[in-house]
């Protein structure tokens, strides 16, 4: 494999003027970042960090390759009824290693591989026309995903889509068209799976919906629709080595994680903005924002003292994004680190056709690629930004695959680790997921609800001046 | 029509304590705010406000409606090629408008109506696989969208569509297959057009790209697939006279701009969360980042001082992002205003089945909808978010269809309008996008940015520490 690069230059005074960081306040953060990698070293695998030990489960990895194979050519069709942490992840693949259009092609376009769909919603427009109108029951394979078994939007699909299997095909067809991904024991889907003899595999106790996607939440998926999960744990398990290393000059999640915590403590620039140049990595930055916002953004920190701390994702994708936020990267408040993600070798290299060679403005494009304009896009973006005086950085992948995806998954995940040590709270709880749930069950009328439903329906009215 | 609703109260600090806004500062900046709609409405239509006027062009709509008639059963697919926009409101509309998995059905499903493709990237991968596997050259018909014809990403993608429908369909097919939408007399594009016996439109001088998607950039596309845009024009011309009060309390406008900017004068809050509880309306969230972020993130004042103002946009989706970034928002920092956008009726009313009775985490779901799930999701974090003293807003439409999109799009075109006087910045135009597109001309080579290519050429290493 070859190793992503990093460049975090951008990032500091000597590049961008004053309104970069200051090298000597890393230089003065040594301690802390070094006392956080190693806790992480220290306790890895221990609590919820149990997803450090994923690149290495080779017999869940055996097993789902099996899998796949018993499946292959049966299904058109792969559903995953999930929701953020059981949905990001298989997002991100699909759109990162199968072909860019591969819910569109038709079956016999497809190689023999199926579809893949993710629920991760309860939309009930969108679910009603997707279960009507997109797939065929007798070729279709359901995955529900939920280590709780419930999570009511999960649960809810999950439902619906035993339902239909039964309606279409019979009760007796269930098992073969559901597989079931949740907790070794605990929970309601377990004892549903064992009961109805369903294929399941089992999320962790140590692996968080975030952290995820290196365990069959995301590989299962992902083998069912051909991506080489064996190379994906493989850059995971390489990136590991390297995020290990307590010299956290030569780390790249230590840097990543130092560098937007002094953005935000120094610079009051408490958004990250990560912004890939390949369509393909799109949904990469989505599965980011979601990793670094449930992470970071936290209450109180590890004493009990407030915090409200946390820097705010934001996906962005280029070329496409310099014509829509760019503006504000360059213009608006000194508040962002953006965080390019550039690819040296796309796989297919697309020439521009040469026409209108007297015409100034198309003329420069004659002959050039694709290639080339995206690569110039790039640079001239961060070149922007470096004259705006805008802190940036670069993480370049040597191409887009099942190596490279792994290695950037991992390294943001360890960094990730890192900055809430750094930030001296929990990056594995996410109690403010808490609140909305709790005032959704009450109006749904779960029981054990009751008081909150009596608060809520008690609620003062609201001011009517501010009601149009 | 039935007209938007809006619930302004839980800004303030009556509804979630003193981290709201003060309600007396709104009314100190009374004379602010009317003035900022007065002006408004004294210039409407000049300058680059033509698209205060886009509701009523009525001639330009009949051209595009006999032109979508007559080509009625002709294509399987539409193209797009345009960026920024050229794409973000007609990806709105069709996330919003048509079958929420148009694209993924069949030709006989569709009811006789095309794919809509929008390229916004020059991603050489996602190309060449889209011309190589996903459109039948003979069935596809490509608009091409760029007002000045020199932008870069566009005009490449028109120089190999060209190219393509040439070699596979002849030289002389090129006009029954390729619209331009462009300048009226400026620019490289018309006159290509003319040259050519292109059908075209026109877009008009005082439209900007963002405040284009009323114009013939969003309702071609829009009409060639069925959707109804003379009722999108009926919404946005209602919402108009709705905007023009100066009487600011019942301005939804002008409140909407009001509370972001004194949320940002006065707390700091300086993100914008949209998100929508309909799939349908992700991307009309989208194309609002686009919106606000080009129009209020700007470095200079109107009197030339500097500025560096503009509260960035952020886009979510409910109930989905629950799971991933509503953490952030109850627990981080109070650097928010979320703007929840409800829906009060869905198209489809889809029951939740009844199984498991028994079972405490899954017997309150039976017999209920999604539909009531999916507004118990909302309120339930429109709550949690007050409990956690965070600003937010409820934007609430009767339902999704043409005329509540209208609607939606044109009080927010008007609210980026307001915000912009409230700043003292010119919302219209777009400076900050020129650095990197001349950084990027220079490295391609371009004629007349040479100094510039030397420039660059002639930058100084970076620090080799900050290179992994």
């Amino acid at each position: 494999m070859t190793a992503l690069k990093f460049d975090f230059a951008n990032c500091f005074s000597a590049a961008i003027g004053e309104k970069g960081l200051d090298e000597k306040n890393l230089a003065a953060l040594r301690e802390e970042i070094v006392a956080a990698v190693r806790h992480c070293n220290d306790t890895r695998g221990e609590g919820m960090t149990g997803w450090y030990e994923l690149p290495y489960e080779t017999e869940q990895v055996e097993k789902i390759l099996n899998s796949a194979a018993a499946k292959k050519g049966k299904f058109d069709d792969v559903v995953v009824l999930g929701i953020g942490g059981s949905a990001l992840g298989t997002i991100a693949l699909r759109t990162a290693l199968v072909h860019p259009f591969h819910n569109m092609l038709p079956n016999d376009k497809r190689g023999g591989l199926p579809r893949l769909h993710v629920l991760d919603n309860i939309d009930p427009d969108q679910l009603a026309a997707f279960f009507a109108d997109v797939i065929d029951f007798s070729r279709t394979l359901f995955i529900v995903i939920s280590k709780s078994g419930s999570t009511a939007e999960t649960m809810s699909q999950f439902l619906l889509a035993v339902e239909l299997i039964e309606n279409k095909l019979g009760k007796d067809k269930i098992k073969d068209h559901l597989i079931a991904i949740t907790d070794k024991a605990k929970g309601v889907l377990r004892p549903i799976a064992d009961d109805w003899g369903l294929e399941s595999y089992v999320i962790d106790d140590g692996v968080g919906g975030r952290f995820s996607v290196l365990s069959p939440v995301g590989l299962l998926p992902a083998a069912l629709c051909g991506m080489d999960i064996e190379a994906l744990l493989a850059g995971a398990a390489e990136m590991d080595e390297i995020c290990k290393t307590e010299d956290f000059m030569k780390n790249p999640a230590a840097l990543f994680a130092a560098i937007h915590f002094l953005a935000d403590r120094d610079k009051n620039a408490r958004l990250s903005v990560m912004m890939p140049y390949a369509s393909g990595l799109k949904d990469v930055a989505d599965w980011y924002c979601q990793l670094w916002a449930e992470s970071l953004g936290k209450a109180v920190h590890d004493d009990g003292t407030p915090a409200f701390v946390g820097s705010t994702p934001v996906k962005a994708l280029g070329a496409t994004d310099q014509h829509s936020q760019v503006q504000m990267y360059t213009e608006g408040p000194f508040d962002k680190v953006t965080v390019f993600v550039g690819v040296e070798k796309f796989e297919k290299t697309l020439t521009i056709p040469s026409r209108f060679g007297t015409v100034d403005a198309l003329a420069y494009l004659n002959g050039r690629t694709f290639n080339e304009l995206m690569d110039a896009e790039r640079v001239g973006t961060e070149l922007a930004l470096c004259e705006a005086h805008r802190m940036n950085m670069t993480i370049t992948l040597p191409e887009v695959n099942a190596n490279t995806v792994g290695q950037l998954f991992f390294m943001l995940e360890v960094a990730t680790a890192i900055a809430g040590k750094l930030y001296k709270i929990d990056a594995f709880n996410q109690p403010g997921v808490e609140g909305g749930k709790i005032a959704a069950y009450a109006q749904m009328g779960r029981k054990g609800y009751e008081a909150k439903a009596k608060e809520i329906a008690a609620r003062p009215a609201k001011n009517a001046k501010f009601l149009l």
